[in-house]
């Protein structure tokens, strides 16, 4: 077993990792800039490394001064947590040639699932379905021309390189996709200086379902059920629950096969997550593959009694996985506490935590960094904390949300507390009728006066 | 079900109950006397009266304050926590007589229970077996000495109408007798206005563990698996956890169907506690029921994934339990947070908490009634949280206990948190090898320069 390891992050997440490693008796050293020398990631790890000032390509994007702490420290393996350096094959490459476990995918695996196209292709050949689209990159706008008028319209163009919704068109009639074609070039080239595009059949008011997945270094992989995460706002997910309220126990078992048929097509290691679009009919398509840990994780830990920190740290160093699929025994709701304000377009509110006082109690969990007198830096993600009920139906899971939402006290900045409040008594929540484009009809109440 | 349910208790127990009648959408009435205006359960009911200034027994233990407070608000239903008036059976009555719903047992059920001869008489009618001992209130000092060098030392002698070890004296030898029944009846006589004595084997070097039961207005009782509440320190649990690491499968067949047999024998409605002592070679002896819930019964919740206040609601709203006894999925360990200073022989610290940082994350769950700036008053029980942390095995929820406790901030008083995670890495602990008497040898390490 690893005697240290570095956590290559920040906020919850770094916390939530050294927790699980001081519960195995793993030290654990923490890497942070200098506008979080005050994150309780910091103070609860044995060792901490200041890597240098924000913004995060000067700190938590910088692989050699985060190699440089890991040798400093000696430290044998690195979780990178989720975003920044967690799928970054370059990063997962110099680790292995430092002899320092990375706690995640091979530099291969991750260059295989990093570009869409090429993750498509795979999927394809392991029999996993995909969504009807160009079988990689466009080579030009007659090629993507034909295709559309092919497969009909809508249709969605994606860049190959793209994330959080940059390089992404849908397109809906002929006359547009010629615009579409050339802003969406634009912006992936800006954004991720590659400017290959493919396309797939846009698949209207889909649900995001995604199964979590675990293989080991045997190729033996299995999956751990679902979680629906449909409610976004611009690609960006705000609740997250399981199981989904739209599953099915032969859904599932379809779903759950098709991801460990991928995973184990492919010989993956680690935790990972397969995500699908699921259109009305309940057809099923393969989106993307994440070779890290997930956001929102937690609630499926909570379902099946399972920690999936720990897991990942287990595989990595080698220990087989039980091979047996989990089911969610309990429903859990996650919301995520960001740091915006809901009744003016979720614009961030960084600032200090004038007071805060987390609610607690049956079935309650929270993953936070922050504390009373925190301030939220305003370089880096909004997320504080995560909410997470658990209770024996989804019913029982909202009422306790709601509760726990009602106890929740943030004071200081302005946060999503309201909304995800809001979201527990829509009564389209309720019923458990959404898909991902819930939000784009969202309105807030007014605040109520008090 | 009950519109509206008045907690006729304070601190995390009022808390605890507000919660789950959220979540079950019912209003709640909160009483608090004057040095509890700032407290949590005051803040999160719908309604809060008022009820006197402190001692309880102007307050918390004043019956007609408390009635009229129920009768104000419309209360249908009256929840007392545990301590207090829960196990008072003229409040039970008088709520009985107004109309309102006592949510515990039935004043003949109080009696019967709360006076220890009578409830062992009770339990040996129903085939429970009881520690050997007089059958009642012994006459006098010569049948006492009769009785004593009969069933032979050692021997205890403990007051009829006794609790939290007033009114008891263990008696090892003969010549002790005399002096013990003379200072334990006058003691039984000054703390309870009742000097009635009844004597027992003392068994030497128990373990407590109890079982926790639910029974309905069928008359159908099941039980829920144990509870080992062996550290005790005089008479006060402070941790507890469950499974026991004594039990057996065998043995807990045994103790749960000697529960479900009490519960039934009497007709027991509604959520109770049948505590054993339990001797080195799994003897096991019925010592007490508790008519209410008990402090430590999240370590069950949290095995079972079963919410107790809200199934004794239920049950007292007329609802039939399901009938089947729950076995324990997961380990589950409650430190109890008492405003004490372990160092100095646990006296009482009240005081203002000037900072305070609850740990979070996978399988911590807190009770608390406490925040930041909140000034424990010095009138009532010194405990102002509960930390549980539950695993799949008790070496991991242990683990999970030491970080979750070095991640507890609580400053401006002192807490026993320094006691309980010296009580995690005891030997003893570790090994659970441990009975009441573990205690009695406690000695604090000294405090670790930083």
């Amino acid at each position: 077993m690893f005697k240290k390891i570095l956590i290559a992050n920040r906020g919850e997440i770094a916390l939530r990792v050294i927790r699980t490693c001081r519960e195995m008796g793993i030290k654990t050293v923490a890497v942070y800039s200098t506008a979080d020398a005050e994150s309780l990631h910091v103070r609860f790890a044995d060792e901490a490394v200041c890597i240098g000032p924000p913004p995060s390509n000067l700190s938590y994007l910088k692989i050699s001064s985060i190699i440089a702490a890991a040798e400093i420290t000696n430290a044998d393996a690195i979780h990178p947590g989720y975003g920044f350096l967690s799928e970054n094959s370059k990063f997962s490459k110099i680790c292995q040639e430092h002899n320092i476990k990375f706690i995640g995918a091979s530099p291969d695996m991750i260059d295989k699932m990093g570009d869409k196209a090429s993750a498509r292709a795979t999927m394809m050949a392991a029999g996993v379905p995909c969504i009807p689209g160009s079988d990689g990159i466009l080579k030009d706008f007659e090629e993507c021309s034909r295709f559309a008028k092919e497969m009909g319209f809508p249709v969605m163009l994606k860049a190959t390189a793209g994330g959080g919704g940059k390089g992404m068109r849908a397109v809906l009639k002929e006359e547009n996709l010629r615009n579409a074609w050339d802003s969406a070039r634009q912006e992936a080239s800006a954004a991720f200086g590659n400017d290959g595009m493919y396309m797939e059949k846009l698949i209207l008011e889909p649900r995001h379902i995604e199964i979590q997945i675990i293989g080991d270094s045997t190729g033996k992989a299995c999956h751990l059920s679902e979680r629906d995460c449909s409610i976004q706002r611009r690609h960006q997910k705000l609740t997250e629950e399981t199981p989904s309220p739209f599953m099915t126990d032969r859904l599932r078992k379809q779903m759950g096969d098709a991801a460990v048929k991928a995973a184990e097509y492919i010989k993956y290691e680690g935790a990972g997550t397969v995500e699908f679009l699921v259109d009305k009919h309940r057809n099923f398509y393969f989106m993307e593959m994440n070779t890290r840990i997930q956001v929102e994780h937690p609630i499926t830990e909570q379902v099946i009694d399972y920690d999936l920190i720990r897991e990942q740290i287990l595989v990595a160093a080698g220990v087989p996985i039980s091979g047996k699929n989990y089911f969610p025994q309990l429903h859990s709701i996650e919301c995520r506490i960001n740091a915006e304000d809901p009744y003016h377009d979720f614009r961030p509110s960084p600032g200090k935590i004038t007071n805060l006082h987390a609610p607690g109690g049956h079935g309650v969990r929270i993953d936070t960094h922050v504390y009373s007198g925190y301030s939220i830096p305003p370089n880096y993600d909004s997320m504080i904390a995560k909410l997470i009920t658990t209770a024996q139906s989804r019913e029982e899971a909202i009422n306790k949300m709601k509760r726990a939402l009602d106890e929740f006290v943030i004071e200081g900045v302005k946060t999503t507390i309201p909304f995800h409040r809001q979201l527990m008594d829509h009564p389209d929540y309720i019923d458990g009728n959404y898909t991902t484009k819930f939000m784009e009809s969202w309105k807030m109440n007014p605040i109520k006066a008090e």
